[in-house]
Order: structure tokens, then C-alpha cells, then sequence
């Protein structure tokens, strides 16, 4: 029934090609197809919306403030973050990527009368800073995928390394939002608690089973009164973009402390994510099925099947982590 | 070595009596001795700081707009919440304690100038509206204390009633800050799954084992930048107040969820408190000695041990439940 964002227009056209000529390169991170969303402050400037573009910065809130993107509402694009822009919902941010996107084309009709200022609203990115994209209000973490949870579970419940309930709802726990920074800063190493048996008394020092998860991060837009719930085909327009994220994380604190109810310190020092948002809207060329459940698996009960979410559910990204 | 806030000083002499006449009464909540803190609408005005006194609230923004908490950094007082008060400590949260209680005191030298403004400083606290005191970041559950934590787990992990890590360190979760409340609203039952059995298949719908539990509830003022530790010398120096806490929880669904990451959707969906912070300061003569710990019982390792805060680390509070 429902929109999942499998439409394409001409913002995912592969062969457009933007007047940011370094956008164009082959291997640029930033093509006129992504256009990912972003809070920057330029040098000596402070804090305002934008949109990376090859190795530059678009400074969102300075073409509002010229009318260049005249149909988006003005107010909801803050100098704190992109919380009111996201909001607004997947078909605002929708006519937003396509207002941008026509903005810098090649060959678009506007792409002149927003050079004749590109002095001021572009920005070279190296030369800028980036903060969180959003104030993060709650940081849920999910027990995604099933590989990564089979692999845990040996170590945290080798008796039972896929919990029963796996297989019948999403298990997720939350985590500390207050210590999520983007990526590049410093990550203190944290101290704590571990035992060096399952039996001997427990020591305090450094961790010193520090570890890294690739993970992506999803941002809640528009988001549901408390006490409402979202039904699960309206799920995805409620997403409003995506991230990278690495939640660091200390192995020896987090198997002694997280009995019973789960992880703590071991978890909590610190959660890294790129600064700029994949939104929904970019990824749309990327939709595949969900990944098909074994034979014999039970089926999700009915509040949590959606057929079309099935077949347009999944998202075919390859993520990769490189130790440097 | 700290000052684990147990000297005396005049606000919490139990004979000082308030020129507002209902703070006088034995079972006054808000005797002058107390002064709790919140953030408060009077009839058709917007939020603002506010102090508890008898049946009324005094209106703290105001007063410091006339210049009667003068040496208060007047900048801090913001209309949106406790926060930037909160954060300068307990030093300042003194100070203005010792103003405050002069201002009420019946026998004040300032009381008649500040009654002369009655009608803008004090408002009948039934006219008005209560908000949360403060923009909550983040929201820690402690598993505290061992009676509740043997009982719970006696539900939870039958065969390991209490986890051997409680008998060495703080065990506590992130909740959702996102979903407390001030109480007196209305908290929705949720929707979730649970099953019959241990084996049998789960089932959804409203939870059939909703529960309250009474708590006590702590705000932290200063605190620590990210990956700075607070000694534990100085821990009680970083918390500003307390209120009382319901933690609603859906059994059914904790149950069923919570292995291994613990509580998750039976516990997030409304978290209800007090809106009137009670000081760290007012709590003052209700310091006492830590609950000892049993024979035989290991003692915590070095950085958890303060002998200040055996001494007097304890708080003697009576909490009751009423069923209306």
C-alpha cells in the first residue's frame, strides 16, 4: 500500500552531472545523485545546514536565506539542527533534494544565478566543521543482523547463542545518546570493571578489550505522539536518512556487568557517526527485498509483516572498515 | 575528605515559619524548611523557574527580575528548564537556598518589600501548570536496592536470583529519556508480545502485567566532559536534587524481551516525576550512614570506597504507595 521509496526522478539519474566539477569524479563520495544532509560551520562562521557536494559544502540555510529554495519551509531549518527539517517528513525532504539538485546541475537553468554567489554559499568542505547532524533525543540499539547476534550471543549466552525471542521481534536496547559524537575526535579508553575467569573476583583498570562496530544509524523524523504507534507500513517514512556509526565498544566491562539487564559502561563511553545523512530520498535506487527467513523459521505475527516491506524493505549498501 | 553535605545552616532550622501561612501547616509537602525547585505556568504566562512554598509557588525568574536573588547568575535562570542552574553546582544552589528561605521567612527583612509585589512574585500553585525541570539527556536505571534487585530477580534469573557482579558494582541500564513525564498525565498500556508459557509461541496485544514501581529519581548538575571520571569523593557534588520516580513497567513484555539486552519496550513507554526538585541541600538532615554490608560480603574495590560516604552516603526517606 504504502510509498517505500522505490520511485526513482531525475535526482537519481546516474548520468547527471553537477557544475561542482569535483563531484563528478568517479570515485567522489559525494555526487549530485547523494546530496547528503549535514550542520557545518564555515571558517569563522557558526553553525548552519548543508548539503556536501564533491569536496564542497553547500550552505543550506545561506540559499534560503537568498530564495533560492523558496518552497521549503524556513523556520524549520535552524542554526542548531536538522531536527525540524527532518520533521517535516520524507515528501519535504523529497522537494528539498530536488530543488537542490536542480540547484547544482550542470545544465541547470539556475546553477548560474547560484554561482554568481558561490563565494557565499559554497564552502570548501576541509576548510569547514562539522557537528551533529541532529540533537539526538534517544539512541536505540538493535540486535541487527542476525550473523552479528549469533556471533555475540556465543560469547554473552553460549548456551543459547540466538535467544528464542530472536526470531519473533526486533530486540534492541537503549543506549547512552548524550555520548555521541561524529566521527574523528578523540575516544578516551574507558576504565571498569572485568574478571579475568568467569570465577575470580574483578579487577578495575583500562579496558583492555576495546572494540569497534560497523554499524549504520537510522534518524526518526517525524516520529509518533507517546502513547501512538506507527503501523509497520508507514514504518520507512518515518526514516528520515541514514549514517555510519561505530559503537565503540569495551568487551571485558560489557560481559561482567551486563547481566541482567544488559549493557552499560562497556557500551557507553562513546558512539561515533559520520556527520553527513544519507537521506531515505538518496537511497531509493538501492531498495532490494528483505533478506528471505529459513524454511521452518516462524513468521513474524501480523503487526510486524508488511508484504510490500518484504519485497522492497532491504537495502544492498557495501560497508567496509579499513584499520589504518 | 568532601563535604558530604550534612552542616546545617539556618534553612533547615525545623522552627523557621514562613510569612506564606499554609507552608507553616504540620503536614505541609512544602514547608519553608524544604524550597523545592520546578519549572512552572502561571494562568495565561509561559514557563518559568519556580519555588515551592505551602500551597503556593514562587515565582524565581521573577524575583530575580526585580533584583531579590541578586547574587544569582541571572543568565542560568533561562525559561526552558533547571538545566544551566543545575550545572553551577551545589555551591549556588546553596546560595540561593539561604535567599530564598530569607525572602519567605516570616520574620524576614525583606519579606514586606517582596510582599509588596505579592501579586507578581507568588501564584496559587493549583492555577498552575508544571513542566519537567529539566531537558533530560539521558536517562540511567540503577538496579537499586538489593532488596528489589533479589526480588526481580528471583522473576528473571530464577536459578541466579542476584547476578554476582551486584555485590561489586553499580548495576544500572539506559532507559528512554525521551518518554518521562511530569505524573498526572495519562499513561497509555502498551501493545506488545509476551507468551503463556516459557516454550509456547508468543502472543500480541495490550499488556495484561502493567506495574508501577516506586522510586527516587536523581538530577545531575555539573557533571563530567565525556571521558573525565568524578572520583567518588566528589560524586555527591554532582547531584543537584532528587523527585520521585514511577517507572511503569509492562511485565509481560519485559520478560519476554530482556534476554540479553535487557529491558526495553516494557519499560520505555512512560516514565512519570515529580515536577518539584528536592534538593541535595534540603536533604541535608537526612543524611545517614550507607546500609551496612552483610558479613562476608566482598568490599568494593578502591574506587567505589569512600569512607566519608559509609560514614553519612545515605539518605532516611519514607516513601509510601496509595492506591486511590
Amino acid at each position: 500500500m504504502t510509498d517505500l521509496h522505490t520511485e526513482l526522478d531525475e535526482t537519481h539519474d546516474p548520468s547527471r552531472r553537477s557544475w561542482v566539477e569535483t563531484a563528478n569524479a568517479p570515485d567522489a563520495a559525494f555526487p549530485i545523485q547523494n546530496l547528503p544532509l549535514g550542520m557545518f560551520s564555515p571558517p569563522g562562521g557558526s553553525p548552519r545546514a548543508g548539503v556536501a557536494i564533491g569536496d564542497s559544502i553547500l550552505d543550506l540555510s545561506r540559499c534560503l536565506g537568498l530564495g533560492f529554495v523558496g518552497e521549503l519551509d524556513q523556520g524549520r531549518v535552524d542554526s542548531h539542527s536538522l531536527n525540524g527539517l527532518f520533521a517535516q517528513g520524507n515528501k519535504v525532504l523529497r522537494q528539498l533534494r530536488r530543488r537542490v539538485g536542480r540547484l547544482l546541475d550542470a545544465d541547470g537553468a539556475e546553477a548560474d544565478a547560484l554561482r554568481r554567489h558561490e563565494a557565499g554559499v559554497l564552502h570548501a568542505a576541509a576548510s569547514c566543521t562539522m557537528h551533529l547532524p541532529v540533537r539526538i533525543g534517544d539512541f536505540t540499539d538493535f540486535f541487527a543482523g542476525i550473523h552479528h547476534a549469533r556471533t555475540a550471543g556465543t560469547f554473552m549466552t553460549p548456551d543459547n547463542p540466538l535467544p528464542r525471542n530472536y526470531k519473533w521481534l526486533p530486540i534492541a536496547y537503549h543506549s547512552r545518546a548524550s555520548s555521541i559524537r561524529t566521527s574523528g575526535g578523540p575516544i578516551v579508553r574507558p576504565n571498569g570493571q572485568w574478571t579475568e575467569t568467569p570465577a575470580s573476583d574483578p579487577v578495575v583498570g583500562p579496558s583492555r578489550r576495546l572494540d569497534i562496530e560497523l554499524e549504520v544509524g537510522m534518524f526518526v523524523g517525524p516520529g509518533n505522539p507517546l502513547g501512538e504507534t506507527i503501523p509497520v507500513e508507514s514504518a520507512s517514512d518515518h526514516i528520515a536518512g541514514f549514517c555510519l556509526l561505530n559503537d565503540w565498544s569495551a568487551r571485558d566491562l560489557q560481559f561482567w556487568e551486563m547481566v541482567p539487564l544488559g549493557p552499560f559502561l562497556g557500551k557507553n563511553f562513546g558512539t561515533t557517526i559520520s556527520p553527513w545523512v544519507v537521506t531515505t530520498e538518496a537511497l531509493r535506487p538501492f531498495r532490494i527485498p528483505a533478506m528471505p527467513r529459513p524454511p521452518g523459521d516462524p513468521r513474524p505475527l501480523d503487526y510486524l509483516w508488511d508484504d510490500a516491506d518484504q519485497a522492497k524493505g532491504g537495502l544492498t549498501i557495501d560497508l567496509e572498515v579499513r584499520f589504518s
